[in-house]
């Protein structure tokens, strides 16, 4: 069916076609994802604007000993399909099947697990270090794209990189976008050097020369210029001591193979800026990439089906009412994402409040600080991050926030498990890395509802507020229009029951129902994990003989331990069974089968209780 | 004594002095300095290199209306004395005594606490966006050293602040020096615009012109190209969409004020470079800015004395006489600092093996992915990092190293409370952080000898690993010259004794030793965290009716939760005291009076334990 592609298995077969194969080869590779990935769903246009780029790559070097480190990793399809794994693609995502990023047990070739931004150039200079001290002369190669450009993390990586000698190859992809469009002052600039504005200028005032696909002697010259340490820092990149190329055609299989085939013999850091489009030839994605950027299954023909799955609302769409109608009735509400609009729910808010919306990019960090800054001048922040993304920012909020008991407000999405995206992207540890921070509170809601009383409740609370909230959809319990807190530290005791008390955190509220109905257990709705409501914990274990906590979190210092904590505190010696997440990665899959697997539905739960009390009467 | 500085009670005080005063007042400052640190201790050299800056910023702008924010804080006390604490300044870092950063509580005129670097940035931007949002025209001032701007985090400031119209004025406050000697491209970079290399050949090009102290008519005339956004990036600042200034003699009130006036009328962000000395004035603290970063107390007249304290050995230097050690036997090992040379003790490493030291600045996210791209090539990176520090690089340690199951060593120093750094520098947390990630282990040694022991431990066995000590002297049990490991997993009981057993970590094995004999309880130094020796948890369990757990971290999700978890997974209930830092933030002071103040000494802990006991009794 695909007369090149099939015949593929590795990239050494690739390197055996002839240059004039290449593009035969590119566009049926790009036939395939269309095909594939309408089929699985998962990330589209970013896969479809690297094509032209991954087949060049593993044609001009010598991979797997020359170390491909793509940054991000959702736009590893391509590499995936050249790399022997073309006939697994239709297992994408799924439980047991191929990971949606690189990962270093699926292949030799996936040279550094990612699924986060911006750790490409480090990892690659650290690979080209070790293979400089194992005298080895093998290549690193990181490619990132011009969003993840924006975290500091890569500037970190950059300015390190630029003052030794050692040979890394930095490709900068830019697509002017990372899932939403990009912010910031690299962005515009990144857009200079496109327009060529800013080379036209260098070009009058030096009679410097650089072509779209500068020739062998023009790389020679700058790279001796570079050794020899004479030259003007004329591009950004250059400042940081890389010797930069381009910007060129990313699409352009007659630009790409020379260039990098130059490249491979330069020495030291080099830069190559090339630029792409993301959807590159699947037209409805070149035209909406931030739809197509992740997708799930649909119709090739006919693209992505317009209408909303009409389904129950997310925790997300809850967010998004909740932070407009606060936003309404409180003008010191601020608005602030890291490069997750659509993702985080801030689409509205955006276009309601646009001066109190403040998309940093990819800079985790800078939104803590700068919320800090904000709620400094009696703003009242409200930071919209996934718990995962939260991990790279956790200094600022312990620093910069918590300790100074500032008013910010976090609102934690994608807590827990999230299903297809695997264990970079589980937010599984947040209870436990924010539960130790003096200062904060933490709430977890058990629905809908709930989520959106809560995010009031934190909000009016003054002080460091988070609210985490899981990816999905909840019970279906249909939110309140007003803003009414609810009591502070307070649980709710949903059930009454004898022997046994669940107390279930968030999330597993709903799953815990049927355990406690059929042991005939008392089911506390617990609320607030920091501050815990100690006279709830105090009356069960007064009157419960077994207490089980519950929670989408692991089970090392998360909310059940601080339920331990309460009660040894107050001088319980009590049977508690801790039910949540393992002390191990959770690979990608199916939410909900995630979840069993873990025994966190409602038959694991039972069966776990079960399990424990038949120990119990032993 | 200080004729013009003893009358200066607040900036509005300075602000009434003629210009022609200011060089005097700058010379008192100075020396009111020298005297005062000389005898209190502190951060020496970066507040010398501040003076006139400090003099200029408190002259021209209208603070406290206006905000400045500083960078790491270190280099604030002329602003300290400039702004009403003069008379404070003999109880600096001392326990209820100034702090030795700027801190909210403290003074109105420190408008952001800081601590850790390259936050500044963030923070003004938010206040800058705050007092916009608020229609006041306030101005934000951010500080910062050219060591904090390696930091990733100034970077996403910077790219976020220069794509805005909001007036904010960043100082680059640039002397060469971050605590160590400084590394990096970056660095590379502003050695050449200092040079004037730079400015030369870009004047040639252009016909540009940027004199020394600028004046006002040029700085008009690059504000209106700036606002119409038709300039030629022509500095890395500048293609962050920075007006560039710069740069100008940091230590010449003449150029400082003028400058400083008219940037103050210039809109958009504005970036000033400005050239100082650390320990300007102070002839040693010129010559050894290393040295006189921060000092114990010492003579004016003839500087630090030079030998050695000649006391205990601390655990940085036990650390570093591993790593040399270790070094030694195996060519693999290589050590990553993130710019604490002198402050993780690898002095002698670096001396001995410089083309295995890789010192990557003030960059906590890149040193950890960059060792993990190191462990990916072979080698064996160990990591020094401060557990404080360590909180900048969380998403790292789980995502790029702990989840790719990659053998990395961190040996993480000043673990516990610091003294008088105060709650920004503390290591209460690391415990609790590093607890919840799968497939880390981590270990803390009771004393020298020890510490040793569990580098070796963590060294060979593979995966990831955290060694976390603390700071300064421990009991003084030299350590040996061999490299031999310990058993792995396994808890040392110390003594045995009757129904109370006290389960130490770390640092609170010493102090538990005194409660242990008094009450004839059993002691096990638990050496583990994780693993923890479930045996020995199960054993003390089975064979005593109270269990304590003490750990020089909070409370909350750190040692004594694994001890608590470890017990009711094993079917255990007892009575459970945990001993630990408190849920709050502990303020700079002696090291060892905050541990006794927190119940952490040895008459602490059997106070509270026999508390406690006295409590089950009725």
């Amino acid at each position: 069916m695909y007369e090149l592609l099939d015949q593929i298995h590795s990239p050494e077969d690739l390197r055996n076609l002839s240059k004039k194969q290449l593009p035969q080869l590119a566009q049926e590779l790009r036939d395939f994802i269309v095909e594939s990935v309408s089929q699985t769903g998962g990330h589209f246009a970013s896969n479809l604007g690297c094509v032209e780029l991954t087949v060049a790559l593993h044609y001009v070097f010598n991979t797997p000993y020359d170390r491909l480190v793509w940054d991000v990793g959702h736009q590893t399809y391509p590499h995936k399909i050249l790399t022997g794994r073309k006939d697994q693609m239709h297992t994408m995502r799924q439980r047991h099947g191929l990971a949606g990023f690189p990962k270093r047990e699926e292949s030799e070739f996936d040279t550094f697990g990612v699924g986060h931004s911006s750790t490409s150039i480090s990892a690659a200079q650290g690979m080209a270090e070790g293979a400089k001290l194992a005298g080895e002369d093998r290549k690193a190669i990181a490619i990132i794209g011009d969003g993840a450009m924006t975290a500091g993390m890569a500037f970190e990586a950059l300015n390190n990189a630029g003052c030794k000698d050692t040979d890394l190859l930095v490709i900068l992809n830019d697509n002017d976008m990372s899932i939403s469009p990009n912010v910031g002052a690299l962005n515009t600039y990144l857009a200079k050097l496109m327009s060529g504005k800013f080379y036209a200028a260098f070009k009058n005032t030096t009679g410097k020369v650089l072509d779209v696909a500068p020739p062998l002697k023009e790389f020679a010259r700058k790279s001796e210029e570079h050794v020899k340490g004479f030259f003007t820092p004329s591009t950004l990149f250059e400042a940081f001591g890389f010797n930069y190329i381009g910007p060129i055609d990313g699409h352009d299989l007659d630009a790409l193979i020379p260039t990098l085939q130059n490249i491979r013999s330069l020495k030291g850091p080099q830069f190559l800026h090339i630029v792409t489009k993301k959807g590159q030839g699947y037209k409805l994605a070149e035209k909406d990439p931030v739809a197509y950027h992740g997708v799930s299954k649909f119709d090739p023909a006919n693209g992505l089906s317009s209408g909303k799955s009409g389904g129950k609302q997310t925790y997300t769409q809850v967010f998004s009412d909740w932070l407009c109608d606060m936003a309404a009735q409180d003008e010191k509400l601020v608005g602030i994402t890291p490069a997750m609009r659509e993702g985080s729910g801030l689409v509205a808010f955006e276009q309601a409040y646009p001066d109190r919306y403040f998309d940093v990019g990819i800079a985790e960090q800078h939104a803590l600080t700068f919320a800090a800054g904000l709620a400094c001048e009696g703003r009242k922040p409200v930071v919209a991050i996934y718990s995962t993304f939260l991990q790279r920012a956790y200094d600022q909020l312990i620093h910069d926030i918590a300790l100074q008991d500032l008013d910010v407000t976090l609102a934690i999405d994608r807590a827990g498990l999230v299903g297809a995206d695997g264990p970079t992207h589980a937010g599984a540890f947040d209870l436990s890395f924010m539960r130790c921070i003096p200062g904060i509170s933490i709430l977890a809601p058990s629905n809908e509802a709930e989520c959106r009383q809560m995010l009031t409740t934190a909000y009016l609370h003054k002080g460091t507020t988070a609210v985490r909230y899981p990816r999905g959809t909840g019970p279906g319990v249909e939110a309140a229009k007003t803003l009414e807190p609810m009591e502070w530290g307070k649980a709710e005791q949903l059930r009454t029951g004898e022997k046994v008390a669940i107390l279930a955190f968030g999330s597993m509220v709903t799953p815990a129902k049927e355990a406690a109905e059929t042991l005939n257990a008392t089911l506390v709705n617990m609320r607030f994990i920091k501050p815990l409501d100690i006279d709830m914990v105090n009356q069960i274990a007064l009157t419960h003989t077994h207490i089980v906590t519950i929670e989408e979190n692991v089970v090392a210092g998360g909310a059940g331990s601080a339920v331990l904590e309460a009660l040894v505190a107050n001088g319980h010696c009590k049977d508690v069974l801790m039910l949540g997440l393992p002390d191990q990665y959770v690979e990608h899959g199916d939410h909900a089968k995630l979840l069993a697997e873990c025994g966190l539905d409602a038959q694991g739960i039972l069966t776990s209780i079960q399990k424990r009390l038949a120990t119990q009467k032993d």
